[in-house]
């Protein structure tokens, strides 16, 4: 199998699998409890607090983890309801279907924009206006570009374990000291009462692992290149092709390549390179069984045909050059058996 | 290490760590994903959900998968924002917190009454009216005594699998076909839309196994009976104790004691039995670092001394008898020496 959808969920590492099997041995008991486990528990959880503050610039006090990106998302709208509220189009699910749901038009206003889309990997520009507050869902950049919080002058940042190596069911969310907070998940004194519900040590555990590993060298270089090379052999050998995703150094993650192809549809080839056990995705997998095109190809390009024919590949540090030139290998073929059948011209 | 904190958190069952183990290799697919990895881990989770409300006898539509009980607490509540929400004194802070929050005097109204108080044990008649909504918090009861959601015409219920031997960030709430739903977490398409955020496959599936073992005649005999012979050498031998746990078979789930030492502070009892290897807790873990003495105990007995001077101990199907015996070699002997140096007399 070739995975190429790292973007979805990236495959465990093996350090973090290593620490979270030792883990469920010696860490399974109740981390708020106040016997021994419970205190080597706690203790764990701490670390990794520390760790992801000091890889993002912030305070340990200045983290709450949460069962995922999705979470930490509805956290921060969910906290500015009734408030005006305003995030770019291209955001996630969980940041757009809140928004529309809770907005009003109370002040201080909330900015939600990503840093970095998970569909094309293009990193925006963030609002800053004096007097708002601005949240970033940071889900795609962690790991892979360096971050700073205070550099990017942010309020709230959401960040997610299975992105990097990490286990599903662990993220956390970044609240500048000060910043207003209504906690989502009502429970006991978890997370200083920010976020109740029973501490998942050995996930978190599996958390620091991945913190512990990642590398934004590796992915500005060896990810790049992989990336890159795909893309302009995408463009040099398949006519009809084109790049949604800005190749430019600074303006996208370097693990993601948007790629659409006229005339020929974005699940019929996916369909396709499946059958060759090559595992990309049409984007992003939360919307996945919607019909309607990807909102996000269709605010930056406003073109239906190029959404419904795009093809996201996101590359891990697992992969090599004989990926990409195991995808070249069938991928022209693919593109033209569906263009043949199209009533699409080319 | 004699663990007798089971009703805290329940040390990951062997079938449940191979299955998990299993998983992280097999199934660590976005299963949201359209390709086959994906729809492999897909399966997974509707086998999970097959099994869960086959054992409730619902039907899997009416199961929702979460973060954890205090998420599904979190989220029934949050449904009946503004409306009457009753609940017992004895509910999770999950329960009660929201609700103080939430609540209002909209109709209908919501009853959140917990079968089996997580502290004491103690089954409590569940209150049914025309025209209102019921929701239990069934998290102790799971796998403890038979479950039917018809039976007790429940219209939600709350589920978690770190109770029962699976792993810690699963759970999964049972919300009656037809019965009103706000999602707490929106993201995508997850969960037929009623809540986001990538599926946790690996952990379900580890809830699945933990599912498939549950045998409530185990705890109805072999736990009770270490339970009961726990309770009665208390009794006999240490003096000034008392039980807040009613024995009779059907008045308390079979593996939960709760007893208080007179003039022995309860939070002293655990940390001289922690010295001992032996590990219980002074209530529910969540509320850990409150010096209030528990609300449960308090609602139950009004008596602040009994409160502070409780433990719980409870057992899981791996407790022996040996266990009791090690308990009683240390326990009237840690009561003696508090006792001794207690303002209080016994």
């Amino acid at each position: 199998m070739i995975y190429l959808d790292y973007a979805a969920t990236a495959p465990l590492e093996p350090e973090v699998l290593e620490a979270m099997h030792e883990a469920e041995k010696r860490f399974f008991a109740n981390a708020s409890a106040l016997h021994t486990p419970g205190h080597l528990a706690m203790n764990q959880i701490e670390e990794t607090r520390e760790l992801l503050a000091s890889i993002i610039n912030a305070a340990p006090q200045e983290i709450i983890f949460t069962s995922g990106a999705s979470e930490a998302n509805n956290t921060v709208i969910r906290t500015f309801e009734g408030h005006e509220i305003e995030t770019s189009p291209l955001e996630h699910h969980s940041i757009l279907e809140t928004t529309k749901k809770y907005a009003g038009d109370k002040r201080p206003k909330l900015y939600s924009y990503m840093l970095a889309n998970n569909e094309t990997g293009d990193i925006l520009d963030l609002p800053h206006e004096k007097g708002a507050f601005l949240h970033s869902d940071l889900t795609q950049a962690l790991g892979k570009i360096p971050i700073d919080v205070h550099k990017l002058d942010l309020d709230y940042a959401t960040f997610s374990a299975h992105k990097i190596g990490g286990p599903i069911g662990v993220g956390a969310l970044y609240v500048k000291e000060g910043a207003p907070f209504e906690p989502l998940i009502i429970g006991g004194n978890q997370e200083k009462k920010r976020r109740g519900g029973t501490y998942n040590t050995v996930g978190i555990i599996g958390f620091k692992a991945a913190l512990s590993k990642i590398n934004p060298k590796v992915y500005d270089t060896k990810v790049r290149e992989l990336r890159d090379s795909l893309a302009h052999r995408i463009l040099k050998e398949i006519p009809g092709s084109s790049l949604n995703t800005n190749l430019e150094r600074g303006k996208s993650l370097p693990n993601i390549l948007n790629a659409s192809f006229r005339a020929a549809e974005g699940e019929s080839i996916q369909l396709y390179l499946d059958a060759e056990g090559i595992i990309v995705s049409t984007g992003s997998a939360c919307a996945a069984g919607d019909i309607k095109p990807s909102h996000v190809l269709m605010a930056k390009t406003g073109d239906a045909e190029v959404a419904h024919s795009s093809i996201r590949f996101s590359f891990g540090p697992d992969n090599t050059m004989k990926d990409v030139e195991k995808v070249m290998a069938v991928l022209p073929g693919i593109i033209e058996r569906l263009q043949k059948i199209s009533t699409i011209e080319v």
